[in-house]
């Protein structure tokens, strides 16, 4: 399904302040960016980089005073999500280089201290896409969903005493619990089509075996917050947790005082 | 200047043909990609990835018979392009790491070969910005542009030869003679405002010493196709020479039957 | 000074275990590695990679029962560490891209908790290299050394509180204060010569501006828990934190049963 | 086996030279190194760096004089090269996406010419492994080594004509005709055990199927120096031809006069 997908965010700032965006979807093999608009009022000097994830990242600086930045894309997404019961675990020795970073704990996901939670929560479970099924189900039967139950400062183990948070908690709690059983794992923001409560959203990947192709594994796509998987999503940056997917880092006296977002079916038409 | 630039190809294929395109550009520190669009016809998957130079490459496979590929960018690009009549050279060990394989001979540009005629050229000149503009000079006023004089077998030394080519061979000229004299130099392809005979168009680069920032260098615009150095460029690809910079590169019974180019002032209003 | 450092690891495996290790020492502008070794016992097949900041990676599986690794280097070392007392602060728009990372929290930095403690420590000094003196001092006067005290959970936040630690605690906590300030700061683990109870050691780098030079700024070192900063160190592995510097990550029922490490001057000859 | 390997430069400057050294074989899948020395009389500052293919590279700037460099690594070797008839053709679509860098012409390397005279070479191969081979079968019973008939400027194109060449003629040909199939193909240097006439050697890999594992692709090595395949080899340096694998690029007034390389099988104990 073709996505017009996109966000319009109003900053105010008392004096001028650096800011990163990390706010441009990229294409790949799962979703194409047929359209794309992104401007800034007013306009700067925008110097675009790519960091260590693959996100394109824009670095400027904000004025004084008001400063709004508007994105829209126009994405074609996959209706349905891949699911591979049964798709097994990768032996760390078999993981490709670049994926191995995911195995580590990081700011929001301390993997290093959920190893028996974890353990307990997929007993009986087939290693590999099963475990990771069990997680999400567990997360998703246990943990409340509540709007405004946590903040920037809430990770997964302030969420396992809790029980409550929203879905960059959610997702932190997958991708710890994934990486105690040495299953990479991934956090993943951008859009979902027919979100309750619009707003941009978080889920998780993880790494474990193909069975349908010669590799020896891909990133899976699973989301806590949902009762059943759904597709039409739009990835606009992948990173270890929280702290690299920040849609917005800002570095001086900045407040963000509106933020809209919106995704919708695209219009028949392009062009 | 904002920009609407923009290319639509069509080709034929008498069987299911692998093809690389690098028609995306990117915003960086030069040139801001306000709004951009991409389509293929009739829709295909398709891979996306960054290449050794920074490039978003588009890796697929086209159906058998026609395929059609339209992008359109709307683009914020410079109005003058910097020139430091001046600037120095900079020395081997000052260069960035990442610049360095800038200075090595390539399929085109066979520096190797032309260190004798680029001393001859840049002779009283000042090392650095200098030698560059004399260079670009010399190739401005010695070789005649001619369209359909050169194909894509033709490289720096056929040009030296001949003394006549078209866009590429003149960057490749300049590349060549500038890599002789250990300045790094690359090749750019993208669209120039008001290029006579509209079409994509190929430039080049220097990386020479700046007096304006405290760095060691940066990458300056040359064009030995213009009698002056012209703004409203908008960079597609980067690379060595052609070979990096094809805005397709096909593997397959793949024709190119047509190709649309244009570059136009961007209508006043943003959506 | 030219040292010959290196260690033995002894491991006791009761069944084949994944395991990465990160003891090869690179040679770069600070260090110069003039002989190195490196052997397993039993020999295994080996897979070495770089990782995202550099590191040289070996990648390998253990087999059952007794397994010690062996590295050795000589190493040309700076007998002096760079100190730059007024060194000014890079503003953020001003780093390179690759540098940004190193301003995020991170599992044991969790700098976006400690700004309150950061601005009182640092009150009074310029912006810059003096603010990292300041929290170096503060640190070196303010926690105990404590060999034993924490364990590999231990983060800057609990460190804050138990005001006791080891080196790499001291290493958390200055990377935390430093990046609760917007100056990047990263962790160093290697060797250090004459060190008490020799052990492989932690310290870490802040990037500041640099008087000297016509670039925008530079790594300095920086070791809370020496009162003096001393010279001649290898650095072996840098990293956000601790999770990326490991010097052994392991995937299996691995035992670390035995450490040696050496540090001293080498041998006057080489053959 | 185990081979002790090395090799000592010796250049004189008439004024101080920047120099590019590529002379540190690293471990990896195929080759593990055990020890290693690398040595610079008198000594300078370097800077080590990894270029676009994972070489270790040096960056240093000669004194005037005299400068000997001297590298010596003891490193493990495969006895045997793995040799995978009918391993099949990889369809550039399932190429990953960091080898098709190596599917393009270069400068020594116009695969873009040689289209017709490779598919003479290979009428009959099965697509993949078998096409390699029978290339290098072509050269190695039509072109005629002889040491000093070649020179630095010297190309596959002209080693099709003259039909005579030295070990990087031979892998230019082979990398060239290969690329024109639509088969990856990359430049190797380093040592080879028992090779007649001691130097530096040359030769090529090419990337196509893996019949004993589950992954798209792997390189083989071949050389067309030889009769038949033959194991013991270190790889020093990887690249698209002769101009990224150079073991010294020089930018001054540098003169080699002297250079002498060993190979021969390690003593048999490590201290």
């Amino acid at each position: 399904m073709r996505l017009d997908a996109g966000c319009r965010i109003c900053f105010e700032a008392s004096a001028p302040s650096p800011l990163i965006l990390m706010l441009r979807p990229r294409s790949g093999s799962g979703q194409w960016v047929v359209r794309e608009e992104y401007v800034f009022e007013p306009g700067v000097p925008v110097v675009e980089y790519t960091d260590n994830y693959g996100n394109l990242c824009q670095k400027l600086v904000t004025p004084e005073g008001a400063f709004r930045v508007v994105t829209a894309a126009c994405v074609e997404t996959a209706d349905e999500i891949d699911v591979q019961l049964g798709a097994p675990f990768v032996p760390v020795q078999h993981l490709p280089n670049a994926v191995l970073q995911f195995l580590l704990p990081s700011r929001y996901c301390q993997s290093d201290l959920l190893g028996d939670l974890a353990s307990e929560i997929v007993a009986g479970h087939e290693a590999g896409y099963d475990q990771v099924e069990a997680i999400r189900h567990w997360i998703q039967t246990t943990v409340e969903y509540c709007y405004g139950s946590s903040d920037s400062s809430t990770s997964a183990v302030d969420t396992v005493k809790s029980k409550v948070g929203v879905c960059r908690d959610f997702a932190h709690l997958g991708i710890a619990l994934c990486r105690s059983l040495s299953i990479p794992a991934r956090m993943v923001v951008g859009y979902l089509y027919e979100l309750e409560l619009m707003d941009l959203h978080a889920w998780f990947e993880a790494f474990v075996g193909d069975r349908t192709r010669s590799t020896e594994g891909r990133w899976y796509t699973f989301d806590a917050t949902q009762k059943e998987l759904r597709g039409n999503r739009i990835a606009i940056a992948y990173g270890r947790d929280a702290t690299d997917v920040a849609l917005a880092t800002q570095f001086g006296p900045l407040q963000l005082v509106d933020m809209e977002v919106w995704v919708k079916p695209a219009d028949l038409e392009t062009p």
